[in-house]
């Protein structure tokens, strides 16, 4: 479907001119300019030459078949010429004019106006409002931006023309290829998800750059993005982070996760590696590009600088990744190869004064060795040392073994040529150790989504629709049926009736008021727990019958309810985000819960094993798996998430549940308090 | 005391040498090729020439007065040299040899005696086992390292020679510039505090950039910092967080906090920027040196493209900063000056095709603006982008205004010509506006340096001394006298007793069993809280007594406790690093403590004043400021730090002691368990 825009053999250019300040002239240069091959048709109502070519006045006239069209006219004249372009059986346009949706009502008039004849005419749409297309290979640069990048395995598809620039004029730099550059503009017809499953079966891409305001259709981009990131990586810059904390939803679950952060762990729950800056957008783009992919954690640091590899180790570390124990092997050749002063334990400081015979030695003898997963390479530019000498050796010593080899060339205008040298051959090179760090971490997510099990099954969405608040036995008996572990409330309107049920129940109890008066049982002071005999339950319903004096309503009263001190408080939180659909948030409760850092969000569904998994991670799993917690039934809490992530798939009329407690102890789960909010019809 | 150093009219250096392999000779050749404002005297035992030079055969032989002596010879003969020195009345030396503490017992010895020898000798030691020094405004290179920075106002104080060579060779290609670049080496003499104190005074210095491994005295070096920082900025770059992270003492306080995050909480007590990376360190020191000092928080962003506005904003409000709301003269003003297509709500975007007239005019409207505390200013370079002369622009506004301005040139080919003018006029820039704010950050928490009010009074610390446990009583007695908010135990061995006490205290109350057989009363099951009649308190005493069937011994028995459900609970520790002194740990608590994050590191003492700081920031700021917690008493729990560090100071005999957990409810704070450890005799 998308051949058009990405194997064109002619373009038409609609607004071409012969007047080189207009844009029309901007793109047609671009695209003859850099010598595309294939044929190329001025067109412009005006007519005319450009130098010796002839411009058409209409598609229409042009005697050949025509791929693509590329159109850069005022958005008034848009709607007529696509229409041309149906006529002439063009099956592809890029409009690049701008004055459509971004421009208001009377615009977005406009651009629904071309969206549907460009459906009837079987014309399918880039932009408008766009940069263009740039397929490099081609040599077709369909933009406005300057410069033809080189061929690669990089494609770009981003939602702002001017990154699309930024990142093009990066790449010249850094000579870095790309399959394809695109620019969405306001996405009329064509979008990510579309283009994220053209570049998933194009065989020229290798790891794709995504730079998005918005998302369309979450749920279904999320299942697209799951099949794409198992073949290859996916980088998504998502800005906007402080705009949608300032309007994240008030409510309970909503306040504990900013907009941001749900759809992060949508999109990280599907694979893609979701960067906070476009400094990373570069740096990961470039590791996944030309890096070997990481197989392991174990790392062998090898460095002509003792600091420099204390920093590296201290990245190393943190970022979860291990100093590699080295072969016997490998510490008998080195030392046999390196001088005396050299430390030949992970980091390896193969000292001051190393020639780059040294650096080829250490290097060769790691990156050989089975224990070692990585090598980072460090160097500083020392009075004896020969900075291009080892660039080069170190592009050797990369090419013989498929193992990734990160370097980091510390200071400046001593060892600019050396990593000019290194960028050109396709070596991943860092500025700074610790970058070399974040980009084996990156690295090594993107392994990781190879095997993710996430799923995302269709959900229906409910929207627009009053939520009603279900709260006390509707509540419990609704979430019962998800998850065993409820402790039931007993609701009686008389005191005697109360003292029964304690009985029934069992000493000690925990005695509330259910009165929609009263909303926050805790603050209100009609909660009491522990309480150990028949007489201490009559005194505690006594006062506060005294207290309240009111009638209680229907499904108001005294509520008994078991009580479990527990182990451990957690908090489950589940919503649905409108756009990627149903989210879980957890972490260690307590009623300072909204304050406590921690939270962790997570896309539904989760099975029980994989909230086995979420359990033995962060603050939950490092408190579960402490001495104190390590007796605590993580299966029952892996279960209560499971059965939570049920009910919030299967009834789309839940639009929010919230358990906190959930009261963990070494004899099981207890969720004394449900509350959850259901979509009224 | 260091003027020989950093101010010497005449060098010699010894060990010098015609043949060019030599240490000796490129430590030479650096000082004459670099054209020293002064005289330089090779010294070599063995004489001759180099070039048309004579070599002095020994200090003693130069007919003239000498300052300082760079001494490259083998280990073994320095001694002598320095004894020479002595005689020779040259106050200062530079040992660039090695061979010294860095080898082992040896060397140790070696440098030991070398030290005591330049004491009697009245000789002032550099090193051994380091890099030299360089001081550009003298064209001074007394070390190994290539090339000659520019002078400048950044001293560099490094513990590591490849690094200080990296650092120099970074500054090479930026165009930065130096007041002195000092190895640190062994540090047989000469140490960080003297250097930092001098620099504190150094006319030619503003920022101060520290790559320490190690600091002595930590103490002193705290006080002196304190004093440096309230000057001018002083980043420290301090590696080892993973090796300390591993070594970290594993008592419970120790636990909560590594030593690298204690080590770090002290230097940030005294003003330091720490950084974590070199990048930072780069970017930090550039910006330090550069940057006008910024006064507030209110900063405007002007970028040529929307995206790239969006991130620095999202950047901006992570870090703390707010996005200044222009005055109505400047909306006006924009209203006039820019196209309609602009938005002129701060982030100002001036549109894609902005030439650099509109730049101007944007940038110096809010650069005038009284409502802007500081400006970022963006570009992404499109088709007709006038980069380079946008580069000059900046120049020119930024000369103009006394407010800091960071740029970020977005983007590689396009954008290196207009990167390397501002650089090279001392405009801060950053490749991504992410790290444009990172440095203004930096910049802002060294501005907050100057009105520190931390101090750091001498304490007596304690080593090698065997630690007594105190607790109960003993510990409650202790510490009532720093802090009036212990919850006493009250001990009888007999049942009778104890309801005796718990009659005076009034029910409810806690009741445990004081025992050193149960460490962890929690665990062993004999801890009740929440006991609401005399019945029940004997009920739960006779089945402990059942189960214990032991003899309590002296200082042992039945406690019993008020109960006093908490609000919140919090965790004080305190203890003392033996380099750096007291600090004090604080978090929320309960039972997981040690796994939830949050946890705060303090250097002590602190004021109330001070604690009252602390609590209104971090996790612990925001559930006291939070509905539910602004009706608890935060004084009384800033008395409570306060108290506690007024112990620590005071006691040099307590090493370590913790309050866990701290009760905070609306009526008071209320301690009931305290643990101390005592330093025995």
């Amino acid at each position: 479907m998308l051949e058009g825009f990405f194997k064109p053999h002619s373009i038409a250019v609609i607004g071409a001119s012969a007047h080189p300040e207009k844009l029309g002239a901007v793109v047609y240069n671009n695209i003859v300019g850099h010598k595309f091959r294939g044929k190329v048709y001025p067109v412009n109502v005006k007519g005319g030459k450009i130098g010796k070519t002839k411009i058409f006045s209409s598609v229409i006239e042009i005697p050949s078949k025509v791929d693509l069209a590329v159109i850069v006219i005022p958005a008034l004249y848009v709607e007529r010429v696509i229409r041309e372009c149906g006529k002439k059986h063009i099956r592809s346009a890029v409009i690049i004019s701008a004055g459509f949706g971004e421009t208001g009502t009377e615009g977005k008039k406009r651009e629904e106006k071309i969206v549907s004849v460009a459906r009837a005419s079987r014309v399918r749409l880039l932009g408008p409002n766009c940069l263009g297309i740039i397929v490099p290979r081609l040599k077709l640069n369909a933009s406005f931006a300057e410069g033809l990048p080189q061929p690669g395995g990089v494609a770009v598809v981003s939602q702002s023309g001017a990154m699309a620039v930024a990142i093009t004029d990066w790449a010249l730099m850094i000579h870095i290829g790309f399959s394809a550059l695109i620019s969405l503009g306001n996405k009329s017809d064509i979008e990510e998800e579309e283009l994220l499953n053209f570049f998933a079966h194009d065989q020229k891409t290798n790891v794709i750059v995504a730079y998005l305001e918005s998302i369309k259709n979450g749920r279904k981009f999320l299942r697209t993005l799951k099949l794409v990131t198992q073949k290859k990586p996916v980088i998504i810059l998502k800005p906007g982070k402080s705009m949608q904390a300032q309007v994240a939803v008030a409510s309970h679950t909503g306040s504990l996760a900013g907009a941001y952060e749900v759809e992060k762990a949508h999109l990280e729950a599907a694979g893609a590696v979701v960067v906070d800056s476009l400094e990373e957008l570069f740096m990961f783009t470039q590791t996944f590009e030309h890096a070997h992919t990481v197989k392991g954690k174990r790392v062998a640091v090898v460095t002509n600088a003792g600091g420099p590899g204390i920093l590296a180790t201290d990245a190393l570390i943190g970022a979860g990744f291990f100093l590699a124990t080295l072969s016997p092997e490998t510490n008998k050749i080195l030392k046999r190869k390196m001088p005396e002063a050299a430390s030949l334990h992970n980091p390896i400081d193969v000292v001051g004064d190393a020639p780059a015979s040294r650096y080829y030695a250490a290097l060769s003898t790691v990156m050989g060795d089975k224990n070692v997963d990585a090598v980072i390479a460090i160097l500083t530019h020392q009075y004896v040392t020969e900075t291009e000498k080892i660039a080069k050796i170190i592009i050797q010593v990369s090419k013989k073994f498929k193992k990734p080899l990160f370097v980091s060339f510390i200071g400046g205008k001593g060892v600019g040529k050396g990593r000019t040298i290194l960028v050109h051959h396709g070596i991943p090179e860092f500025s700074f150790p610790e970058q070399a760090v974040r980009a084996l971490d990156a690295s090594w997510k993107a392994k990781e989504a190879k095997s993710l099990t996430a799923r995302f099954p269709d959900v229906e969405i409910k929207k627009g629709a009053h939520l009603v608040p279900l709260v006390g036995l509707k509540a419990e008996t609704l979430l019962e049926k998800y998850i065993p572990f409820v402790l039931r409330s007993h609701i009686s309107v008389s005191i005697p009736g109360a003292l029964l049920q304690a009985k029934k129940i069992g000493y000690p109890v925990v005695a509330k008021v259910a009165s929609a008066s009263f909303l926050h049982k805790t603050e209100s002071g009609f909660v009491r727990v522990n309480i150990t005999s028949e007489k201490d339950l009559q005194r505690i319903l006594l006062e506060w019958k005294k207290k309240i004096s009111l009638k209680f309503k229907k499904g108001e009263g005294f509520v008994v309810q078991a009580y479990r001190p527990a182990s451990l408080e957690v908090f489950l939180g589940s919503k649905r985000d409108l756009n990627f659909g149903p989210y879980l948030v957890c972490g260690v409760g307590g009623i300072f819960v909204e304050q406590l850092s921690g939270t962790r969000i997570f896309s539904l569904p989760q099975t029980v094993a994989q909230a086995r998994q979420v359990l033995s991670t962060g603050i939950l799993g490092a408190v579960l798996s402490s001495e104190r917690g390590k007796y605590l039934p993580v299966t029952s809490l892996a279960k209560s998430i499971a059965g939570l992530s049920r009910m919030m798939i299967e009834r789309a009329d839940i639009a929010e549940c919230d358990l906190n407690p959930v009261l963990v102890r070494p004899d099981g789960v207890y969720i004394p308090d449900v509350r959850i909010l259901k979509i009224g019809a």
